[in-house]
């Protein structure tokens, strides 16, 4: 490999958090495990925490056990150096099913690494609305409400319309045929009839997740 | 005009009804008042029954005069001359509201013109779901429910979680934006979560009512 | 794996089949064996019936000796556990050929698990309409027609105008180019000259027959 | 208006009749009476033939008034002066109905203009697929069938499978709501199952007749 | 008129704002003037506040005059009768332009209505990110930021980057070819790499001062 | 595997050739080596001819070997058992290039297969016309000419606006990113300014040469 | 008009010349003519020049009277108050008819406007190869050639095959059906196979005048 | 192999660098290692010169090490043989960050190899703008700026609006969902509001440099 072949060094932004409220996070998609490792290291370095998204099980293995004060939650592909203060401020996490579990749980796992308590409510469906109705309650106490569906992507606008919480709502590529990966529930969301639904793209638990953030950091 | 240019006759098919178990009916939106005034006359004095969907209300008004036995539905747009014989059974039309009036009723009276006795449930919406819970047993005592919505297009899946009665879900354009003239509707209704959903085309009020009198007719 | 790592209780819902006329039915495709399995077996000793769609053939080979009274049907990807009592009734189920039997047997063994006679006709295709035209009094006879039909989607309109029966149409993605996997026979479906045809999601033979089920159930 | 501002000149290509077997024709939708005459004037001039497509009623009557040797077909929208010589060859133009007659029209008036025999069956559509077979040899015995159709756009696939002739298909964007203004049928007849059909622009009867034209005259 | 061809009476929720935080408001662009002054008044007689966007400017003046309590805002196309109390929390709404500005306007008026302050900034475009860098500081200090944007949609993205305060993106459909009536601008939005972002429907800035108030009022 | 689980046999049209004056063609892609087998002996033994397209390169060697009169070609994965006559007519097969080949040559062997001689024109692209203008003459002096092109589809409409003889267009998903696997090239081809161009499905070769042939066999 | 209903004042941006290289130039079309003709008024003021763009023919006629140093073209439907100096450069304008005239003529006048040299070259078409290579010298001599198409949007792939000059593309909405208001043209010209080939928006003359004024203006 | 199977010879175009200032290039996705290897020795025999794109790393590196003068960019996919001369003209490419390296690095090592000088710019993204504005001065010094950028596609927007230089925009595929595979980020560049903005197609680093080549080589 010639000199100008030389990977270049990634930028970490320690920074960020002050600016925005929400620190730096690794997409880990889209990168190696030796990327991941380096960038992390470096964040917990200077914070005291670092969070990686979207990391395949057997690198998330490996690095929980390399990282220091490291945790991998395999349901959610979400790697977890350190933790936020707690903000003791709670916020719901909705699904209908287990299909829709990966984006919920990285919509949970980012929430309590960023300090807020987490509510579960994973068996709520449209098609079973008797469900959603047993968990208002709980739910109309939290500050925020993500709900996560995919195929027709009802759900948040039948949440939206029973409590007075605001909702993020997460389509899911969940789906086939006419769900075109969740362009469907995507169109649904927006579409909500009940006010007050606001949306982040498909399968972005973790977008979800910043956005219930920022609300409650700007209110703290 | 030349001879050349002289409009072709309409061809009535009145083997249709007894082939199909759906007589022939008039496409108002793309004739004019003299055509549909033809058409409706051989069709009633042949078979005793007429109807036309998509009649503008100035052409529906000069018609209900003219025709023999003959009404107009000025919110349906439809033109009706005489009646099929009733069934005795009950079909369920549902929406959420004002917008989704005009398919409602083009459903519903195209169900009440082939002899069928119409629930019409017209406030209903997935917003406000207690509505819908509320009428929960008329709909489930019905042979079959039409639904009808536009935006989110949500409503059918949770009226076909909630009873036995198979779900006819018609979306409509309402809507802005990302509705996309009712695609989004129609997508989610194509993906519900609720098994036993059929869909038609966007609008189509009257196709909706075919379904059902054909399902209804083919059982008697 | 730490205990926030265990996977949730799949919760069954026996009380589904009461409420909606369709028992919970286990969509294969996105669990494992062992799920499928422990889903079937808890659904089977609450109400001595399971059916799962979408079950790959190694998996549904091995269900079918461990489970109770089970069956595998590897065209269809259908797996069995007892069944619904005989309602008597027929439905047809036709479709233009090989390509589009896997959608056309899903629907064929769903109806059979619940009850009804099935009647096959699988080499039927707008190409040939004499085919169409020989089984006609065929289809005729039967409660409902489910058609299923990939590529230009035309089937359903040349039945629908043959016969009394209602048309469900299933659009697949059988094709290639600008049939844009099912779109192009989608569209097709719902824009039917026929009066009378709804439609359900691309390749949802499942759903086709829970259409047909909820409609002859509703009239018994 | 400055003289940077005169409309550039017209320029006439006689040449192209020789070069490609089919003359320069006047597309009128986007011209103003003036023009159309203009360029009509200089063409019919040149090669005693002059042909204008979607020319408005208002126009076409005064231009069919002024202009030598002119006729105006109103509901092709199609003017005509002068005649190609007559080639002895028949070609059929096939439609369900009365919405798509301005687009059959508008191919059989330039086929008829261009010099070929027209069949006209405006009453084959697949809902009756009865029509279809009654005029099958009729079909049959033509050099080419331009099957013209909106909606589902099935009617190429039924009449391709029906005889030797080939099938020149023409979408149309009769419909509404899922038809998208004619991509439903411009999809439909792309899939077609029936070898040997080949298509058109949305509503493009004049390039349909252009096709068929082409064939014809390349094997003269 | 017959008796079935009575309007159905507007039922008016007011339990709504209790149950969800957002009170019914009246959507005007599909009512009569008729239609919005029977709603308003009985909205403003049952909670002394109604609300109603999408009012044409003829039809907003002659009810600015005639309801109890009430105000026009033109250029949002907001009726307002009565107002929400104070919450003493500030709302900034940003865009690029006057093409923008009616939908700002609307998220603007509603949030000032429902009782919140709001600062706007009408002139901050991505082409220019000087004019966004010199309202850095005001932006930072609100509760959240309604960042409004057509054509490409990049302005909230670059805002999120900035602030820590909570970014609301609506897209609008300014714009013309490729801008598909607000598509590429919605795209953009879903898309953003600032996380935090959460997006309403096209044109939809009433929905966006929902989502905001949703969020103040659960945090109060 | 139970006996519902036997495959339905295939049936053997023969008659199809002599109706529609195209023989039955085997569609390779979804088939098994022992099917195309299978398929092929019948239609060979009942007609003394039998092609299979889209035939993987393992299969087609092994199956030239074992089926009589067999020949494969690769580049083409076609597969051939003897041959119809021969019509002395020629056809010309154009493209730009390597990527359009398969495409091309499925063409080309379908031509030859059905009794045609085919002139090849392999790298005639819109970006250096003067290789299309150096042979326009051996073009002109074709039936028909089917030109092949991916990426922007422009090449139908260079070469129609050159040659008297028809042009079939095929558009193929050679390109990316916006070629959206040959969306742009068969909407662009459509479009064509030139009159008389006729299109295919995308990548559809062999329907290309059906339509040739038809309208060759059409005017023997 | 209440005082928060007062119109926002218009900020005109004097310093975007010297940072961009392009002056700040109004978008007319969703402007009053007292809107266009106070701003045109600030920018002349400001610096000897002003443009509009997308004036309509009453309102262009009347501010040419009324502003200073003025001229109005209406084919462009460009308004001109002054001129940047003359570059000595030159840039050809190519389109294939009198359909693209408008969006030729708006590249053509802002070019002018902006001090460039301007070749029209009106009637060069793909389906007319010859007129493009009859002009293949003289466009090979400009600095840059802005290539104007609807329709399949072929013709700056045939050009950029050519010449040295660079190639801007400006796809149209010219065309009907499949053309789908101008994106048929776009997906092409995105695809062209002759590199060097960029593009801008439908129908956007003004930004390819501008991409070809920065290209020139940084070399200068 | 039979004779018609051989495959037709490349034909290498030495003259189009003279009639278009860009020489041949090599697609390198669709081709084997031995096709590069033969045309790029043939390109460097005639002219000294070969470039190919889209080489993955096996072949590049081995093609590397057996053509004559020789260098292989892993990054950026690219093999060059030799280089054109010196221009000492400057362009930047800049993008937000190691997924859209491998298109920018496309470009990067196009340019250079067509003797361009590259400023690399790899961490300007819109969610940090400072970071833009730290290289403003170094953007406006080049003659021309490439900005590669995925997801929402914001950053030509920015940078357009803070410098001189001409903007060529790459979409890229990078991102998930409502990305759709880069059109989010292409329709966002098509609709920018800085003016002087021109695109090319999703992910082509090469073409993006074809058009500062041509520009650059067209004012030399």
């Amino acid at each position: 490999m010639s000199s100008d072949e030389r990977p270049p060094e990634f930028r970490v932004d320690l920074a960020r958090a002050g600016r925005t409220n929400v620190p730096e996070v690794i997409f880990g998609a889209s990168k190696t495990r030796a990327q991941i490792e380096s960038i992390a290291s470096r964040l917990y370095a200077g914070a005291g925490f670092a969070l990686a998204t979207r990391v395949a099980p057997a690198d998330g293995a490996a690095l929980a056990a390399s990282l220091p004060d490291a945790r991998y939650f395999e349901r959610a592909q979400v790697l977890q150096c350190g933790a936020l203060p707690r903000s003791g401020q709670r916020v719901a996490v909705a699904c209908a099913g287990t299909s829709d579990l990966p984006v919920a749980e990285e919509a949970a796992r980012t929430l309590d690494a960023f300090g807020h308590d987490v509510g579960e409510y994973y068996d709520v469906g449209v098609a079973g609305v008797h469900r959603v109705l047993a968990v208002r309650d709980e739910l109309d106490a939290c500050r925020a409400v993500i709900v996560v569906a995919g195929m027709e992507g009802a759900l948040p606008s039948v949440v939206a319309g029973l409590i007075r919480a605001p909702v993020i709502a997460v389509p899911t590529s969940v789906g086939y045929g006419a769900s075109f990966n969740g362009l469907a529930a995507l169109l649904a969301m927006l579409n909500s009839c009940a006010p007050g639904v606001c949306v982040v793209n498909i399968d972005n638990g973790f977008g979800s997740a910043c956005v219930a953030h920022k609300f409650l950091s700007a209110t703290a």
